[in-house]
């Protein structure tokens, strides 16, 4: 049935003319195939794969555009080791159609080289080769961005930037070239500006502005909850102005480079390593390109490997190389310094989990020890806020933060969502249907933080599944659970001592008017009696 | 707290050689900050990001491999217009470690300067760049097993292929340059080949071979399923041979290539495609490079945009381009031909749950119309098999589809869970808790066949959040639901009926001795009035 009308529709006007245009392929032979392979430029790529980046409905891009560019400048001025004052500001161009997007900060700016290539080219960054925690990791957010924007609406980029107040301000206009991925300038110009220093950037984009969950302010009030040391202002297309004053004047601690570490190098990025090295022997390879190898551990790898110490890195065999693989896995490593990272800690995310759901009842929060995965080390912070005025009918209301920057789409996708489905959370006194959240009067707030966060897409809006960070965050969950089902059941007990208690007061008085009567006392006599009864029932009430 | 454990931290051993190699960020200026801007290649990209290509453990990563090739070679075959005969083998090399996938087609083969860049660079393919119905679109898939091969064991993907029986089949090693993203050919030469044309590929891989879920073997029998024109042959690593043999002979109908709908091009591609047209006027440039636009339309648009049907494409401006745009919202244009597209169709997906789920009671399928989105032609289909021998207090079993592949990972992330979950199945008699599937006997299947299947991450595993797509996907199944409906409630009609005939046959009896004691009456008369009141109390059931 199917079938023959599809016939129908092939046979209709418009398929014969594609047919006749382009060629029926069915036949097709490898070397007719062969004429249709092509190169498919990085840029091209993502127009057609907008989704991959954040931008596949108007309201989602306005966020995506609004959080890169804020990433950013947060990574910008914590690099520079300044306190970031960001000034967020949408304008309606044409209300939920098209709105001009303003991101300004007072970081170190851009030196004029590389403006053109950071915002109009994708896969140009900073901190792909660098492991230490940043919110930029991949050298796509902010061209791409600015790609979208000139996809949409046809204009280009527009950014300021003054590296020192003894330098002038310069105004750029970049465009990105898709089939090629190069950016294209077309202004350069000195302007007026009064910032001492920092980096303005203008994009004209397709989007739709409207708030509650998943909303521009959404995210500017969950980023100033884990960045209390920054100060956010925003200038809503309505006409509205936020402001998220800084908590702290103190930057968190800086998180600091480290080298990879050996239990998480494959074979072939040995291979490479071992190419590309400065050293001229094997052991002072090991020791030089790595963390945690001292003399003692290049040694045993060596012996395990059955490779001199001194040979020459470039002259070692892939099968050679293989063996050294072997070998670290059997070497005794310590698991990599953890300094490339810097949780929000247990003390701030209580205060931020206090200031930010004042209606609950209980608040706990916990920090795991730093861990590693394909020799990346991460680390997990988990808070709960439960109970007073919070809806406990609603299923539990989740916050995930990765590296500071809070994760407002694809809850479904991500490893913290999965993690607390299956976490048993009737062992903590609530309720949960099979393959659900919780329900109750609950927020759950994760924070992963990692020299290299591995999310499910380059939107960076879910984490995917590893196996040990998995385990952090459901070790994370479960301290918080514990310290949850303590205040659950003493509540529990509270509220059933309190039945007890009113039971007691509700009954006693019955009981003395009818010994009253069996017994015929005064008034009086009854009246100790009922007291002394409460009194002894209050006190095996108690014991029990 | 964790601030000065933090501290102490950094002041470890480790922690101040890092400091001394890598130098402190801390006061970046514009200018430090430049000198660690880089280029960062696709491949380098991907090796860091595996995930996102579906090499995120040894389990997946065996999968994606075997679906990649898979996948390439069903295509090749339909294209040829030849019924696929596929075989997958998976040796041991070190059990749980490494193994050997080898995928070997029928058909046409792949020319001689193809080879080293279909294999060995990733953004190189035939589909990117055409709109029709296929199971690969992005030039990534092949290249990026391989690629993963190399990382986990060193070792080139070898490739053996014939394009013809007069011709010798060639066999090559390719690998990848993961800096330059670009092929190297380690050896090239002719070889005795029995096949008379087709394509093998051996890849080795770091990988883990398990049943179940998940698995190749999971994934080749829906594959199966979903085309049953195919024939697969299974070696499994432990000596098992599976034969998923083909259920017709009849190839689906060819899916025609189309040039992109007015309604889903935006302004960028727009202005990209005034620049690179061969029309030398407007209006013959929306004639010829647009689907459904003939001379009435063109002139349509024209006119709206207040521009001359004349002009030369290339002259056109941004702001003009903007005007044409609008105009094109505002003129009735026919949806895309749908001919690019072969749902598998209602029988066949019957046929295929019948024998695929046999135990269960209740079958019913759907195919919806073809729809479009963001210009993409693209159509639903779903399927349901209930009741029966099926476990009636799991949560409801999902089987996935994108352009006939099954997707086995991401459920979570995949548009396809999320129409399932946010359907009301108590509608159709099922029980089914906030935020979850339904609870019962029950199996759903949706395939989704579009010219460009916006996926969540290059790995394909999960179906992007487009409300078009989430649409008809809800139709569909509630289509489907409806009848199920139908269905259960007659099962409980009858289940109903059944107890209250077992209540009359129950009680009767007992009402014919009472009234014999009663009336007194004979036996002959007792056992005729109670026959009779069965036949007037059955009556009056049914009328109720």
């Amino acid at each position: 049935m199917a079938r023959s009308a599809r016939s129908k529709r092939s046979a209709g006007k418009d398929g014969r003319s594609n047919r006749a245009a382009i060629g029926t392929r069915r036949g097709a032979s490898a070397e007719s195939l062969a004429k249709k392979q092509r190169e498919i430029s990085i840029s091209e790529f993502f127009t057609k794969n907008r989704h991959l980046l954040g931008f596949d409905n108007r309201r989602k891009a306005l966020l995506t555009a609004v959080k890169e560019a804020v990433d950013n400048s947060l990574d910008a001025c914590e690099e520079a080791g300044v306190p970031a004052d960001v000034t967020v500001e949408i304008q309606a161009v044409k209300k939920d159609e098209r709105y001009r997007v303003i991101v300004e900060d007072n970081g170190p700016g851009i030196v004029r080289t590389q403006v053109p290539r950071i915002f109009g080219q994708l896969l140009y960054g900073s901190k792909f080769h660098t492991l230490k925690q940043a919110r930029g990791q991949q050298g796509i957010g902010i061209s791409a961005a600015g790609m979208y924007g000139q996809l949409t609406t046809g204009k280009p980029v527009v950014i300021t930037s003054r590296t020192s107040p003894r330098r002038p301000a310069l105004r750029y206009q970049v465009a990105i070239n898709t089939a090629k991925n190069r950016p294209e300038v077309s202004r350069e110009e000195e302007v007026d500006w009064p910032a001492k220093h920092g980096t303005r950037v203008e994009i004209e984009l397709e989007a739709r502005y409207q708030r509650g969950r998943q909303s521009v302010d959404e995210y500017l009030k969950q980023t100033s909850i884990a960045n209390p040391h920054v100060d956010i202002r925003f200038l809503a297309p309505d006409g509205r102005e936020e402001h998220h004053t800084r908590v702290t004047k103190e930057l968190p601690d800086e998180p600091l480079e480290i080298r990879p570490h050996p239990y998480g190098v494959e074979l072939g990025l040995l291979i490479k390593m071992l190419k590309e090295t400065k050293a001229r022997a094997l052991g002072s390879f090991l020791k030089q390109d790595f963390s945690r190898v001292g003399a003692k551990v290049a040694q045993d790898i060596c012996e395990k490997a059955g490779l001199d110490y001194k040979s020459r890195p470039t002259r070692i065999a892939r099968t050679e190389a293989d063996r050294l693989i072997q070998a670290i896995r059997e070497v005794k490593i310590m698991a990599p310094p953890a300094n490339c990272i810097v949780p929000i800690g247990e003390d701030l995310l209580l205060k931020s989990l206090r200031s930010d759901i004042p209606e609950a009842a209980f608040y706990t929060a916990c920090t795991r020890s730093p861990a590693v995965y394909r020799g990346n080390p991460f680390q997990v912070e988990a808070g709960l806020a439960y109970g007073g005025a919070l809806p406990a009918d609603d299923l539990a209301r989740v916050f995930r933060f990765a590296n500071r920057v809070p994760l407002l789409y694809q809850p479904g996708a991500c490893l913290i969502t999965r993690s607390l489905i299956q976490t048993d959370w009737k062992n903590y006194g609530l309720a949960q249907a099979r393959g659900a959240l919780p329900t109750g009067p609950l927020v759950v707030m994760v924070h992963v933080a990692s020299v290299w966060v591995p999310f499910t897409s380059e939107s960076k809006e879910a984490i995917a599944d590893y196996t040990e960070i998995f385990k952090e965050i459901r070790l994370a969950i479960q301290e918080c659970g514990r310290r949850l089902r303590i205040f659950v059941n003493r509540r529990r007990r509270e509220a059933d001592a309190e039945k007890k208690r009113s039971y007691i007061e509700q009954y006693i008085p019955h009981i003395g008017d009818a010994l009253q009567e069996i017994l015929g006392l005064s008034d009086r006599v009854r009246s100790q009696t009922v007291t002394n009864l409460k009194v002894i029932l209050e006190k095996s009430r108690k014991m029990g």
